[in-house]
C-alpha cells in the first residue's frame, strides 16, 4: 500500500479490531482540523423525533460496528487513506431537553471544521439535525444543494405546532436559504399522509423521485438526473436510513417497506463520485430496534462510501476492481 | 386533500400517532357495515398451525405497527379516504381450542359484512382461516377465483389425520365449491415435499407458477397472467406472508428462502388494481418470531395495498406519482 | 362470585383472552366517569427523559401484557370487581414536541376524572408526568401526600437547563404546593449523583429510606413508618418500575441494580390497603428494552395491586387467602 | 469419582460440550428400560394451550440448554451417575392437530418406561401433559400423590368448551382417580380468575398453599408440610416454571409475577429428596419468549434436582457439601 | 413418489417435525459410509475466529431450523431422495482450545467419507476448517478447484502472528497444494483492507469476482465462467454465510453489505449442477446473532441446494418446474 | 460537593450522558499513572473459553452501559471522587489467536500500572485473563490472598488438554506463587462435575464456601469469614458474573441458577470495605446473550462498588446513608 495519510484507521492487522475505544472506523480520536480532509462528527440528537425515539443512541451504535469497515473499497477501486485524512472528532453535546439550544450547539459545534474547510460526516441522530448542520455549511459555502436519500419528503410546515422536527428541516432550510431547492432533489419516496405532500415539496423548488418511479427510470438514470440537476454547486448528501427497505435497515423510526436494498444505494451513491459534495449525514439509526446491528452497519457503510468517493476524487480516477 | 369519507383514520397531525388504542390504520373502532367500504377485521386463530404456532397474536401486532400507514399511497398515486369509507370491525372470537369452532365462528363473524357488500380485509392467524372466509364469500357470490400468494400450495389432503390445517383451506375449498379452481392461481410457490405436490394443485385445477418461473417470467408477465387467468370473475387475495424472502419477513412459521421483496410484492398487487376483488386476507404473521416488528409492518402494507386499490377502481384512474 | 360491579373486564372463559382490542385488563374503553370508581388512563409521554427514551409506548405494552390479569387476587384475598367498577380510559392526547404542551393536556385530562371522585390510575410515560398529574389532584383534594416507589429522587431542580424533566418533577411538585412533603415519603432510593441530594430531598421536606435502609429495617417496618408518615391525608401513589431490581424490570430508562423483587414490592404495597389513596401512577415502562415483556407485566401488576387495594378498602376488610 | 453406572452423560472433559447431538445432560440417545433407574422423555405437544402457545418447542430448548448440566450436585453432594443410570428416550411423537390423540400417544409411550419401573423425567410441552403421564402412572401404582408447583391451580372444569386444556389437567386426573387428592398438594399459587378457585380445588381434595402463604410459613414449613401430605404413597412431581419469577423463567405461556427464585425451588425440592417419587415433569417452557435460554436452563436444572434426589435416594444419604 | 433411497428423511407427515433429535433434515443418524451417497458433518470449531465469535453453535442451530427443509426441490425439479441416500454423520470432536488439535480431529473424522467415496457436506464453524476439509479431499482426489462464495478472499498469509485463523485458509491450502487455485475462482468479493487483496489472491493463482462485477456481467455469466475455470476437475464448494446481504444473514462474525439476495445464491449454485463436486461446506453462521433463525436457516438451505445438485446429477437431468 | 480529585467522570448535568466517548463511568481517557488512585482497564480476550465464546466484547459492553454509573454511592455513603482520582486507561491489545501471546500482552500491559501503585480494575474478557494479572499483581507484592466470587472453581489443572483455559487459572497461580491459597477464599460454588471437585480445591489450599452453605451461614458471617480469612495480607478481589443468579446475569457463558442477588453481592462486597485490596477484575460478560445489557451494567456496578470501596477506605470511615 502506498504511503498512508496524516490520520488514518488503526491497522487491524496489528492492533485486533475487539480492542480499543469505539472512534469511527477506528480512526484517532482528535479534535482538530489541521492535515484533515474529513471529520467524522456524533450527533446523539433525537429530541425531534415525533414517533419511535431513541436515535440518540445512533453515533455509539454506527462506532461500534463501523469496525468491521476497511480502508479498501473493492466497489470503487480505491485504498481510501491513501488520498484522504480524517479523524473522528467526538460527539457534539446536544441538549436533550430542548430542540432549540441543540440545534445551537450542533451549528456551533460544526462551524469551525466547515470554516477550515474540512467535511463534516455527521452521524446522527433524528433528522432534525441536518437543518443546524446546513446552516453551519452555508455560512461558509452560501446555498447548497440538497441531495437527499429518505423514505418521507421532510418538508412539512409544522407538526403538532412546532416547526422544528425530524419532518419539518427542509422546509425551514429553504426558508432560511440555506439550500437551493431549485437544484436539490429528494430520492426513495414512498411514506406520504397525501399525494399533495409531494406537490408542496415541488412547490418549495424541489425535484421529487418517489420509489417506484427510481425502479421504472433505473438507477442509473437516477444518477445522471442526480449529476445534471447538481451540477458544480457545491452540495450537502443527506441520507436518512428509511431510504433502506426495512430487511436492510429495520432499526429506524419510521421504517417503509417497498425500499432499497444496501447494494443499490451504494450503487447509486458511487456513481456520484465526482460531485462536489462538501458535507453529509447520515441518520435516524435507532439501536434498541437493531437486535442483529445491521442497520448501524450499513449505516457506517454509507458514510463509508460518502469517505470512499472523497479519496477518488482526490485520487481523480475511478479504479477498476 | 379533497373531503374524507364518512369513516377514515384519526389524523396523525392533530393526534399524535403514539396515542390511542391500537385499531388497524387508527380507523375508527365500530362494528358496522353502514357507510363502509371495507372493514378490516382481526382473526387470531392459529389452532390449524402444524408447525411454529403463536400468528393468533399476528392480528394485534399488525394493529401495533400500523399506526404508520399512510392516508395516501405514493406508489398507486391516490389519497386512499377520498374514495373508500373503513372500518376496523374488531376480533373475531375464535375458540383456541377446537379448529371446527373457530371456523365456525369465523364464517358467522364475516357472514354480515360480506352480505352487505363490504369487503373484509382479514388480518390472520393461520392460514387455516381463509377456509371459513370463503365460506362467508361464496355465500354470496358464488365461486370465486382465488389469488394465492404464497411459498406454499396448502392442497394438501390430509396433515396428521386432520382435514383442517393451514396445510389443507383450499383442497377444502375446491371440495366444498367455494372457488372456481380453473379460473384461480397460486404464486411464488417453492417449498414442496415433492414435486408431484404442483401436479396435485394442478389436478385440483390451480395453475401453479412457482418462484423461479416468477422470476423467469418477469413479474409484469405474471401480473398479466393473472388477470387473464381471472377475468371478471369475482376474486379473493389471499396473501400468506411467507411469498416474501425471509430477509423481508422473518415472523412466520414455515419460512422458505428464495421469496420476494416488500417492493415486488406490492408492485404485482398493484398491477391487479382494476380486479374485482371481493375480500383478502393476510396471514401467518408470528410476532414472537419477530423482534425488529418488521413482518408486522409488511403485512399490514399489503393490505393497505389491497385497500388502495380498492381506492383506486373506485376512483376509477392510477394516479402519476 | 359474588355480582359484579357495572364495568368490569370480560370474561375471560367466554372471550378468549388472544381476541379484542388491547384494552387493560380487558375494561371496557369507554370515556366516562359515571358508575365508575377508578379510571385507566395512558399517558403516552416520554419528552421528559434526558436518557433512554422510548417510554411512550409504554401503555400500549402494559395493555398488551394486561390481558394475563386476572379479577381475582390471591394475594390480597380478594374478587376486584365485586366491590369496584373500572373503565379504561383511553390515553391522553400529549404533544410529542412539547413537555409544557403535554403537561397541559395531562391536566386537563384528568381533571374530570378526577373532579367525578373517580380514581385515576396513569400508567405512563416517563416521570415528569405525575407533575400535572399532582396539579389535577391537587385542585381537588388540597395538598396530598406523596408516596413515591423509585431508584432515585426526583427532586432536582433543574436539568440541561430545564425545569421540567423526569428528574425534576417533585421539586416543582414541592414549589406549586401539590404536595406536602412533610407528609410525603420516598422509598427504595438508591441511585444518586452524590450523597448530598438525599439532603436536598431531605430538604424539601421529604422522607427518605434508601433500598439498603429498606432491607436494614424490614419491609415490614417501611410499611409502618409509611402509614405513620402519611396518616389519613389523601394520598398519590407514583411508582416508577426502576425501584424493582433489573432483573425484574430491565425495560426502563435507568435501570439500577440491588433493587426488590415483584413480590416485595407487591407485599409491601398491599399492606397499605387502608390507607386513603386518590389516584396513582406506574412509571418509566420501555419496551424497546424489554424483549421479554416481563416489564411491562409487573407494570401491569402493580397497578393490578393498587386497584386490588381499592377494592379490599371498598370491601373493609382482608381476606385470609 | 466412583464406578459410574451404565448409562451416564458423556464425559465434557473428553468430548467438547458443544460437539453433538443435543441429548438431555449429554445422555445416550437409546430407546431402552434396561439397565436403567430414568428416562428423559420429550413430550413436545402445546395443542392445550390456551394463550401464549410454543412449548412445543421446549423439549428441543431444554435439551439445547442441557449441556450445561453437570454430574455432579453441589447443593445436595452427590454424584448423580454414581448411583442412577439414565437415558434420554427421545420424544413421544404427539399429533399437533388432536390433543386426544397426543395424549393417547404420550400415554402408550410411557407405558412401558413406566411398567419397567423406570422412572419417567417428562419435558413439556403444555401442563394438559401431565394427564395421560398420570395415566401411565397409576395404571402401574394406582392413584399416586400429586405435588404441583405451579402459579395456577389448573383444576378448571372447562375452558372455551373443551375438557382437555392446559388449564383443566387435575380435574380430570381426579375424575379419572389418578391421584389421591388427598394426599396432594398444590404450591406457589397465585394466579386466579376468583377467590373461589381456590376453593374449588380444595373441594376436589386438593390442599392449596399460595405463594403468599409459603413466604408465610417459610420454606422449610412448606417441605414438612409436603412430606406430612404425602407420606410414603407413591408421588408424582409436576413443576409448571411459572412457579418461578418470571425474572426466573420469562419464557412461559402465562407469567405471574411475585413468585419464587430459582435457589428457592431448588431448595424446597432437595428437601423432599427422601419421598417416593415415580415420576416427574417440568413443563411450559416457551423458547420463543426466552432470549437469553434462561427459562430453558433452569427448567433442565429441575429435572437435574429431580434426578439429582433419585440418586441420593439410592445412595442412602445426603452430603455435607 | 417413486421408490426412496436406503437413508431419507423421517416423513413429516407421519412424525410432526416437532418431535425427535435435531438431526440435520431429520435424516438418520448414522455414522456410517454404506449405501450413503452424502453425510452431513458438524463441525462446531470457531478458535479461527479473530472478530465476533460463536460459530461454533453452528452446526446445532443448522440443524434445529432444518426441519423446515423439505425432500422437493422446486427450484430444481427434483425429488432428492428418489436419487440419493444420505445421513447426518454427527459432530467432529473439535478441541476448543488448540486450533492445531482441531485441524486434525476434522481431516481424521472426515477421511473415512472422503475415502469412501461420500459426498461431505459440512456444517461451519468458521472458514478455517474449510483447510482441512480439503486436506482430506485432496488426499483422495488429489489438487481440487475451489468454489469459493464470500464476502471476502480469506487469502491472508497471517493473522495477529497466526497462519491458522479464518483469514487464512485459501493462502494454506494452495501452500500445501490442496486445491489447483488456475482452477479456483472467488465470488462476491467485497470486503477488502486494500485493493492489493485482490492481487495477491490473484497472485496465488485465484480468478477473483467481485460483488460489483458480479452484478455488471450478470449472474448467468458468473455461473458461466464458473464452470468454464473449473471444467471437469473433482471441485470444493466453500459458501461463507456473508457471500449474502446482512439483510439475508445477520448471523455471521464478519458481515458485509452490498452482497446477495438468497434467491441469487441459490439460483447461481443451481446452475452449477452438473459439475463434478465431492464436497461442500457452508461457514460462519452464528447463531447468538440470529435472532430471526434466518441465517441458520439460508445456510441450510445453500446445504440442500447442494444436496439437490446431487440428486439432479445422480438422476441426468433437471426438471421443468 | 467537596473538591473533586484530579481525573473523575465528566458531570452529566454539564455533557448529556449519551454525548461522547463510551470510557467506563465517563472518566477520562488517560494512559497515565499520575495522580491516579486506579485505572480502569479493559481485557477483550476470549481465547480461553471452552463453550459460549464472546467475552471479548464485554469491555466495550460494560463500559456502554458504564454511562449509568454514578459519583455517589448511596450504599457505602460516599461520593467516590472526593476521595480517589481514576482514569480509563483503555484496553489491553490482545491476539485473538493466541492465548500465550495474550497473557503476556496483560501481564506487561498491567505492570506498569500495578508498579506505580494504581489499583487495576480490570474488566473482562474471559476468567483466564486473571492468571496474567495477578502476575502482575504478585510481581509486585509477593503471593496475594484471592477473594474469589464465582459460580465455578476454576482450579482444573487442565482442560482438553491445555492447560490454560478459563477454567484453570487458579491452579496455575498456586503452582507459580502468585496467590497464598490459605488465605484465599472461593465463594458461590455450585457448578461442579463431582463433588471431589471441591476437595481438590481445598487440596491447593483454597477454603471453599458453596452458595448453599452460604445461605445457611447468612452473608453477614460469609462477610466475617473473608476478613478473617484473609487478613491484612493484600488481596486481590476476582468476580465472575456467574456468582449471581441468571436472572440478574443472563449474559455470561456458564449460566447457573441458585445464584444471588445483585444488592447481595453489592451488600457482601460492601462489608469489605476495608481490606487491603491491590486490584480486581470482573469478568465473563458476554454480550450477545444479554439483550437487555443488564449483565453489562451489574458487572459495572461491581466495579463501581469496588472503586466505592476504595473511596472510603481512603475516606477513613463509611457514612449513614
Amino acid at each position: 500500500m502506498a504511503q498512508l495519510r496524516r490520520y488514518h484507521p488503526v491497522d487491524s492487522t496489528v492492533v485486533p479490531r475487539v480492542c480499543g475505544m469505539r472512534t469511527f472506523m477506528r480512526l484517532p480520536h482528535v479534535k482538530t482540523t489541521e492535515d484533515v480532509d474529513f471529520a467524522v462528527v456524533g450527533i446523539p440528537c433525537d429530541v425531534g423525533s415525533t414517533f419511535r425515539t431513541g436515535s440518540r443512541f445512533g453515533p455509539a451504535a454506527i462506532r461500534e460496528m463501523s469496525m468491521l469497515l476497511r480502508a479498501g473499497n473493492a466497489h470503487l477501486g480505491v485504498n481510501i487513506f491513501e488520498h484522504v485524512s480524517g479523524v473522528d472528532y467526538g460527539d457534539i453535546n446536544v441538549n436533550p431537553c430542548s430542540i432549540e439550544d441543540a440545534h445551537r450547539a450542533i451549528e456551533e459545534g460544526l462551524q469551525p471544521i466547515v470554516d477550515a474547510g474540512v467535511i463534516p460526516v455527521c452521524l446522527g441522530g433524528d433528522h432534525s439535525i441536518t437543518l443546524p448542520e446546513l446552516r453551519a455549511v452555508a455560512k461558509k459555502y452560501g446555498p447548497v444543494a440538497l441531495v437527499h436519500f429518505d423514505a418521507h419528503l421532510d418538508t412539512s410546515d409544522v407538526q403538532h405546532g412546532s416547526r422544528l422536527t425530524h419532518g419539518t428541516p427542509f422546509a425551514r432550510a429553504v426558508e432560511e436559504g440555506l439550500i437551493d431547492a431549485t437544484r436539490s432533489i429528494q430520492l426513495g419516496i414512498r411514506g406520504i399522509f397525501s399525494i399533495e405532500s409531494i406537490k408542496k415539496s415541488e412547490d418549495l423548488g424541489f425535484e421529487v423521485i418517489t420509489a417506484r418511479q427510481m425502479r421504472k427510470m433505473g438507477l442509473g438514470a437516477v444518477a445522471k438526473r442526480v449529476k445534471e440537476r447538481v451540477g458544480d454547486l457545491p452540495a450537502f448528501l443527506t441520507f436518512d436510513v428509511d431510504f433502506l427497505d426495512p430487511a436492510y435497515a429495520p432499526g429506524t423510526g419510521t421504517i417503509e417497506v417497498g425500499g432499497f436494498t444496501s447494494y443499490e444505494a451504494l450503487d447509486l451513491l458511487g456513481e456520484l463520485w465526482e460531485m462536489h459534495f462538501v458535507g453529509c449525514d447520515v441518520v435516524e439509526v435507532l439501536p434498541a430496534l437493531d437486535p442483529t446491528q445491521i442497520t448501524a452497519y450499513v449505516a457506517g457503510n454509507i458514510a463509508h462510501q460518502f469517505i470512499s468517493m472523497l479519496a477518488l476524487r482526490r485520487k481523480g480516477e475511478r479504479g477498476e476492481t
